[in-house]
C-alpha cells in the first residue's frame, strides 16, 4: 500500500502560466531538469536520498481530473486550447535517479528528468517537496542512528510533524535510515513498518493510583508492557513498576521496560536501573523520550545514562535545527542546447550529469566526481540509474526493507570522520574536466 | 472543497493500546482533554488559532475502515472484542474551541474535547498535528504581515513545505493571517484562495535571449505579466523588461511588474525603480522573493528598498526559526474527577476551562484570565465556544474569508508593543482564583 496521489495541481501557478506560454509559442521540445541540494544546512555533512518511490508512483498516475480543468478554467488565465492539452497530458518522460538510501553531497544531482518541457516544469514543486522532506528526515535520522550506537531508536514524532503527509514520510524516512519502529499506526499499515508504544500520562492519571494503572495495563498486555514512570515522582514510579513486575513474574510474564519522559534523565536512569536491579529485574529495559535528537542522545550517553532505547520525536520529525534543504530543480538542457543560469549566488551548471563514486578496496568512499552523463569512469560507480522511461517504471520498487539494508551498507562505507555531529571535514566532490569545459561553451 | 480525511489510524500506537486496556477494564467514562501551547518558542509573543475546520471535518467522518481493522488484527495486539468495538466507533463527543483567527497565549486552551475516554484519546496526535501546524504558520505569517506594513505578501512556499499536507495548510494559514495570494494551485482549488505567479528562471533560459522570453510571455499574458529579471544581470534585465513594457504600451497593455530574486535587493530595487521610472513606467511594480521572512522584510524596508510586494517562501512555510510548537493535549477530567499530572517541568492544571479576555472601551486587549468553564466574568469575552455536540457540528463552518476578517479585526486589537519581532513585553495572562483553588483539591 502507498500514500494517495496528490495530483498535478500540487504545483505553483507559474509552472502552468509558463506552460501556457510554451504551448502558445510551440516550445514543446524535451528539457532536462536536474534536482540537487546547493549546500549544507548547519551541522550537516552528508545527505541520504529518499522519496523516489512516492515520485515514481505520482508520475505513473499523473493526470488532471475534470474538476482540476474546471478550476483552471475558472481562473480565466488559460486558453481552451491549452486546457484541452492539459486534459490529455500524461507524464511521458524519463527519470534517472539515485536509489533511495544512497548517500549524496551538495551539487550532486539526486534525480534528473527529461521530458517535454511543460511536463517537466509542472512537476517541480512536487519533486522538490517530496525529495526534500524525505531526504532531510532520512539525513537527520542517520545522524541520530550514528549518535545512538547500537541503542534502538523509535519514531515518536507524529503529533509534531508538519502535517499528515509529513507524519507518514517522517516514519518512512526514519525507518529507512535505521530506526527500529514507529509509534505511527498509519505508517505501520501504509509501509509495513513495525509499530511500538504502550502508555501515556493520561492512562496513569485515569486510575486512582500509579500502581493500579500499571497493574491494569499488565493484565491487558502481559508480555508487551512498558510502564511510564514519571507522572508523579520518577523514583517512586520505578518502585511501583518493580512491584508490579515482580507480580507479573509470578504468572510467568515479564515487564518489557519502563519509560522516562522528564527530569534529569541521565541521573534518573542510573537510579531507576539500581531500583530495578535490586528488585531482581535486570532484564527490564529503560526507555527514554522527551526532546531527543542526535545532540541530546550523544550528550546523555556521554553522561553515563543507563538508557537502552530512545523514543525520538519532535526535533527529528521537523529536523528542528535545519528544517529545510536548499534543494533546487534547474533546467540544464532544452531542445538539444545545454543551458544554465548565472544569477548572483545561484549559478547552475549546464548539461545532463552523472555522479561517479570512487571507493577503496574495502568499498569505503574516497571521492565523488560530478561529470557528464555521457562520460564513463571505469574505476568508479555511477550513482544515477535509469528508473523510468516513457512514463513507466523500469522495474518494481525495491522493498522498504531492501532500501534500509542498502542505506546501512552505504553508511558503513562512509568514514566516521564525516559523521561527526559538529565540525567534520568536507567529503571531497570534484567536477570532471568535461563538465567544466561544457560550462564555458554553453 | 476540503482536504481528504486521514482516518483514525493517524494516531500513535499507545492511544490504541491504552484504549484496549480501558476497554478491558470497563473504563469508558467521559474524559475531558485540553489542548494548549505550553510556552513561547523563540521570538514569539502571541499565537493565532487555526486548523479547527479540518478537525471538525475529520471528527464528523471518524471511522475505522475494514482494512484498518484488518491491519490492527494483524498486529496481534488486540482482542477481537476490542476490534469489534473499534469497528463501530464514531466520534460522539463535544468540542469547545476558540474560533480560527483568534489570538491566544501560552497556557490558554485552544480546544477542549469531552468524549468517552477511548475516543478522546485516539484523536490526540491528529489534533496536535493539525492545530499545531496551522497555528504555527498563521502566527509566523501574522508576524510577516506586521513587518510588511501595507505591502502585499504572497505565499511561495509550496516546494519547501514539509510534505503535501503542509503545502495546503501553509497556504490556508498564511491567507487566514492576511497574505494576499498563494502560488499553490491546489490550495487555490481547495480553499478558494487567490493564486499568483508568472515565470521562473527556466522560462528565461528556454529562449535565446531574455528579451525574447519577456516578449513571448507578454504575448501570452498581455495583462498579467511579471518578468523575472535576475537570470543573467538584474539591471540589464530591468532594461530589457522596460523595453518590452514600452512595446506592450503601444498595444494598450501594461506590464504588472518585475521580480527580483537574488543579490543585494535593497540596492538593486532602487536602481531598478530608477530604470523603470526613467522609461516612463512608474506604474510597473517591483516584486521581490528569495529568503524573505519577518526579519528580512523588516530589515530591507528599513534599508529603503523600493519593493512593492514580497513573495514569501521557505522560511515562513516551515516556520524556520521555530519549526514546532510545544503543543500538548492533557486529560483534565475523567469520570467526574478533575485530574492533573505533576511530572517535572510538565505539570498540568486540572479542570475544564474557559479563557476570559478583558478589553478597553476601544476593544483593545487588556488582560486574559484562564478560569473554570463554569465561571462567568461579566466584563470579559469568553473565547471558547461550543462547536460540536454528540459528534455533529453545531453550525456551518465560517468561510475562510470571514476567518481572515476576524483575524484582521483581532490583530488590530492587540497593542503593537506585543508585536515587536524581538523583545516584546509578555501579554498578561492570569489564573482565576477558582481555578487555582481547584488545583489544591484535585
Amino acid at each position: 500500500m502507498t500514500a494517495q496521489a496528490i495530483g498535478p495541481l500540487f504545483t505553483d501557478l507559474y509552472e502552468l502560466t509558463m506552460g501556457a506560454s510554451y504551448h502558445q509559442h510551440g516550445l514543446v521540445s524535451d528539457a532536462t531538469f536536474s534536482l540537487f541540494v546547493r549546500n549544507y544546512p548547519p551541522h550537516r555533512n552528508y545527505f541520504v536520498a529518499a522519496g523516489l518511490e512516492a515520485i515514481l508512483n505520482e508520475l505513473e498516475g499523473f493526470r488532471f481530473s475534470g474538476s482540476d480543468i474546471d478550476y483552471l478554467k475558472r481562473t480565466a488565465l488559460f486558453s481552451d486550447r491549452f486546457l484541452a492539452y492539459l486534459k490529455d497530458l500524461r507524464f511521458s518522460g524519463e527519470v534517472f535517479a539515485m536509489p533511495e538510501g544512497t548517500i549524496f553531497f551538495p551539487g550532486e544531482p539526486v534525480l534528473e528528468i527529461t521530458a517535454p518541457i511543460i511536463e517537466a516544469q509542472i512537476l517541480e514543486p512536487f519533486l522538490l517537496n517530496t525529495i526534500g522532506l524525505s531526504s532531510m528526515i532520512a539525513t537527520k535520522s542517520a545522524r541520530c542512528i550514528h549518535a545512538a550506537g547500537n541503542r534502538p531508536l523509535i519514531d515518536f514524532s507524529l503529533r509534531r510533524t508538519q502535517g499528515t503527509d509529513a507524519g507518514l514520510k517522517v516514519a518512512r524516512s526514519s525507518y529507512l535510515a535505521g530506526f527500529m519502529a514507529t509509534s505511527n499506526v498509519l505508517a505501520g499499515k501504509t509501509y509495513g513498518i513495525p509499530v511500538s508504544g504502550t502508555m501515556a500520562h493520561s492512562y496513569v492519571t485515569a486510575f486512582n493510583s500509579e500502581s493500579e494503572a500499571f497493574s491494569a495495563y499488565s493484565r491487558t498486555f502481559p508480555d508487551n508492557s512498558i510502564f511510564l514512570i514519571d507522572t508523579y515522582d520518577t523514583l517512586e514510579g520505578a518502585r511501583q513498576a518493580a512491584a508490579v513486575a515482580r507480580e507479573m513474574k509470578k504468572t510467568g510474564h515479564s515487564l518489557v521496560g519502563v519509560r522516562l519522559d522528564s527530569g534529569n534523565m541521565a541521573e534518573l536512569s542510573r537510579n531507576v536501573r539500581k531500583i530495578l536491579d535490586e528488585a531482581g529485574l535486570s532484564e527490564v529495559k529503560i526507555f527514554a523520550s522527551g526532546g531527543f535528537d542526535e545532540y541530546k542522545i550523544s550528550a546523555i550517553i556521554a553522561d553515563g545514562a543507563c538508557i537502552d532505547a530512545f523514543g525520538v520525536g519532535t526535533k527529528v520529525g521537523v529536523s528542528a535545527d535545519a528544517p529545510y534543504l536548499n534543494i533546487v530543480y534547474k533546467m540544464v538542457k532544452f531542445g538539444g542546447r545545454n543551458v544554465r543560469k548565472l544569477s548572483s549566488g545561484k549559478a547552475t551548471l549546464a548539461g545532463e550529469k552523472q555522479v561517479f563514486r570512487e571507493t577503496d578496496t574495502d568499498g569505503r568512499y574516497l571521492k565523488d566526481t560530478v561529470g557528464l552523463r555521457s562520460e564513463t569512469m571505469p574505476k568508479a560507480a555511477a550513482l544515477l540509474e535509469p528508473v523510468m522511461t516513457a512514463g513507466r517504471c523500469l522495474r518494481p520498487h525495491p522493498t522498504l526493507s531492501a532500501i534500509r539494508d542498502r542505506f546501512k551498507a552505504n553508511f558503513a562505507c562512509l568514514n566516521d570522520r564525516f559523521k561527526s555531529l559538529d565540525t567534520p571535514p568536507a567529503y571531497p566532490v570534484a567536477l570532471s574536466p568535461k563538465l567544466e569545459t561544457l560550462q564555458t561553451e554553453s
